[in-house]
């Protein structure tokens, strides 16, 4: 350890085993040193290896976590915080070894206020599980990153997907969160009130944080009605240009959509292959509205109307729960769908966000690299945010391939941020994005958000390695 | 000095005299020593008295924010930025002296980018002349606080108004900000993405911190588009309860309400006085529905048809601009209105916000207190928000008048508190809050925040005595 909130090389080995010894005691069983267990901990889904934790608690409760960041703090050993294990930038990797502290145990809805719309859970709570027990409330919990991904690690990321463009992200649907910091304390981040000027925005400053500033022991999450009718439809376009130019029609429009995605022709052909449909093999825009019968049968002619516009169409919609979800399957299956164009070789997901208004040319100059760089590499947007994802088919056991993805993403990334974008909509920086933060925000800020994680975590034992850490 | 990060005396009057002397030399007429001058820059609306700085500086730039930051930080010399000095809580008072960095000559609309639905502005720009020029755009800046206040100043108290209930507050429509730190940096928050996930959350950390983290001097807003339609009526209540729970039931069946503003029989009193009105002598509520012509009526008849079930009503909507503007001028006269309750009295103007299953209650034990106290004192509030304002009448010459106020705020700023509300919704802590922070939000969490402001501010010159500083 060389400054303050930074860790830089493994700790004392000797330390590190009798913290565990210590934490054994006090957990018994609760506790794993299994290889298995501990590489499963540390789990990702990039091209970066896995780093495995030395152990893996399962935590019960807030006094568990609290007892092992104490006992972790004491002998300066990394504090790792594990939800589901469905992040994809290596943020659950160990990489200076240590504790892992897995949160799935802690999985319950602890209060649902319905007068207020929100509720209380703990952060292992998957977000379908969260779901389920609140379907008899007419409430329902709305971001979907697609993956059933805990709620912890959705905070911690600032977790978004399809529906951000109408409910906004974890960062607007979180009101306040518990947070063991890294000397062991409970920080209350803030009071159930929708709104407050009461000091620093503590709650905004831990979404996001990716387990560097703290392990998420409660979060209490807005909630919204399930709307009284959804209407959904897709439509055709003869170009990503003209898709995009209609979503900004749309948006501008004031039409309060609740998913708009696009995907591309390559995603489309995927699509047809995998669920054998017959879509025509153009940019796709699929849409949701959520209302009353006839607003959401308004928003859809009104949709209907800027899509014709711009050469898209016709756009039709449904209204029915088995036809709404026949056509979202489609979406549901892009992954295992872009597997099925290059058989063997695993998807390398990445994401960046840009305005919309560039959406289109980073689309364009993205494809144009994907054909220079001889990838097979669907794409498929949460156009509405300007947030798209493209998954390069590639052969891990190949480094040159995966050499080359890694600079395909680097261009990708640097093509987003000279867009006025970010190098991340939603998946977060882990370790897989860190080398691209002093570009996209300068020095001044990175400098502002390292002095930020030395001062809560002076000893660098929370999540070491990751988002602000030297690259 | 004492401890990091918080200054606890004034500065060496030579160093500051030093650091003015180098300052007239940079800014000539720009920088003011006079004593109108300096005291107009600390005037306060509250029982707090003014603290003037030693000297103004009327910024131009951001450079010029620059220079006069990086004097003060050699010379350790406060720096209180000020926009229009319409806050509360004495957020603009120099408690140990210094340079009040005047930012309303900064009132330039840099960028309009209608395409994403944003625009960049300079810090000293007003709500009403950004929306002026911004009509022929076909948007707006929806955050309307009621006081012609500059942009800067509603990101620094994370301001909000009567349509956060649909449009968030300044924590949901700041995307990005440059802010000069307490170095002299120029730290970028973020760019101009929608969302993002790449690394803390610097844009709110700063939106909320009341100059303690810093100077702003260029913020990138999320605008709205105008809406086609707009539909605004009122309806009378039997009781605050019954008003409450009508507004319980219309978010929680999802009509994207724009405002739904309530005042209580006292506050309708002061209203008929002031404009000639004769309205029920009952709470009120004032509600705005923004859409399209068919959207909005079926929005305005759904609420008409829970207001009745509540005993509200009859429930009277209009979409004329010259009928609505009628009808909303009561709610925007009632500071005036209310003064007329009381000739030669002052209005203590005080917020609190709860969630909203307790309005009712806060409200009424509010109410409660006012009589025990012999107060005469309105309210109004954005119900939709669990937000309402109190403004107890005082003679500000009478220090047992001050006294008794200050007693009944602290009341019912616990009772906000024990019912997982905040001591302030919108207003901000300034000084005039800040001994209830520990109280609502824990030791653990106010440390946290003084951690961060000790690492951003080492030397504590940022708008010291404010927000985190010891009470």
């Amino acid at each position: 350890m060389t400054v303050a909130g930074f860790m830089s090389s493994r700790p004392d080995p000797q330390a590190v085993a009798t913290a565990i010894g210590i934490l054994t005691q006090r957990f018994g069983e609760r506790l794993s040193t299994s290889q298995a267990l501990r590489e499963q901990h540390a789990h990702t889904t990039t091209w970066i290896p896995v780093e495995a934790p030395d152990a893996v608690v399962f935590a019960e409760s807030e006094a568990d976590v609290v007892e092992t960041v104490r006992v972790a703090a004491e002998y300066g050993v990394p504090i790792i915080p594990f939800g589901t294990g469905t992040s994809l930038e290596g943020h659950v990797n160990a990489h200076f070894g240590g504790i892992s502290i897995d949160t799935s145990r802690m999985n319950r809805l602890l209060a649902v206020h319905a007068e207020d719309l929100d509720c209380v859970v703990q952060p292992g709570i998957t977000r379908k599980l969260l779901n389920e027990q609140l379907r008899d409330t007419g409430l329902f919990f709305p971001i979907d990153p697609g993956a059933d991904a805990s709620l912890g690690g959705m905070a911690a990321t600032r977790a978004s997907g399809t529906n951000a463009v109408r409910y906004g992200t974890m960062k607007d649907n979180v009101l306040a969160m518990r947070v063991v910091t890294a000397d062991g304390s409970v920080v209350k981040t803030a009071q159930r009130a929708r709104k407050s000027s009461a000091g620093y925005d503590l709650t905004r400053l831990f979404v996001g944080s990716e387990g560097t500033l703290g392990v998420i022991t409660e979060i209490t999450l807005k909630l919204a009605g399930i709307p009284e009718a959804i209407a959904a439809g897709s439509c055709t376009f003869p170009s990503v240009k003209a898709a995009a130019d209609a979503v900004i029609v749309t948006i501008q429009s004031g039409i309060p959509v609740a998913r708009i995605e696009l995907l591309d022709e390559v995603q489309v052909r995927s699509v047809n292959a995998y669920s054998k449909l017959s879509l025509p093999e153009q940019p796709l825009l699929l849409l949701e509205f959520h209302g009353t019968d006839a607003w959401v049968a308004e928003q859809s002619e009104r949709f209907g109307e800027i899509a014709a516009d711009h050469g898209g169409g016709p756009f039709a919609w449904v209204t029915k729960p088995e036809d709404r979800t026949r056509l979202w399957q489609a979406r549901h299956d892009v992954y295992w769908a872009s597997l099925g164009l290059r058989p063997g070789a695993k998807g390398l997901s990445t994401d960046v966000c840009v305005p919309i208004s560039r959406l289109a040319d980073c689309i364009a100059e993205t494809k144009a690299d994907i054909e220079a760089f001889g990838l097979i590499a669907p794409i498929v947007g949460h156009v509405g945010d300007g947030n798209f994802h493209v998954l390069p088919l590639i052969d891990m056991d190949s480094p040159a391939e995966i050499a080359t993805a890694e600079r395909f993403v680097g261009r990708m990334v640097e093509r987003a941020i000279a867009m006025d974008g970010t190098c991340t909509g939603e998946h977060g920086v882990g370790s897989g994005k860190m080398k691209y933060l002093e570009k996209e925000h300068g020095a001044p800020a990175l400098m502002a958000m390292r002095a930020i994680k030395a001062a809560l975590d002076p000893k660098g034992i929370m999540n070491p390695g990751k988002i602000v850490a030297a690259g």
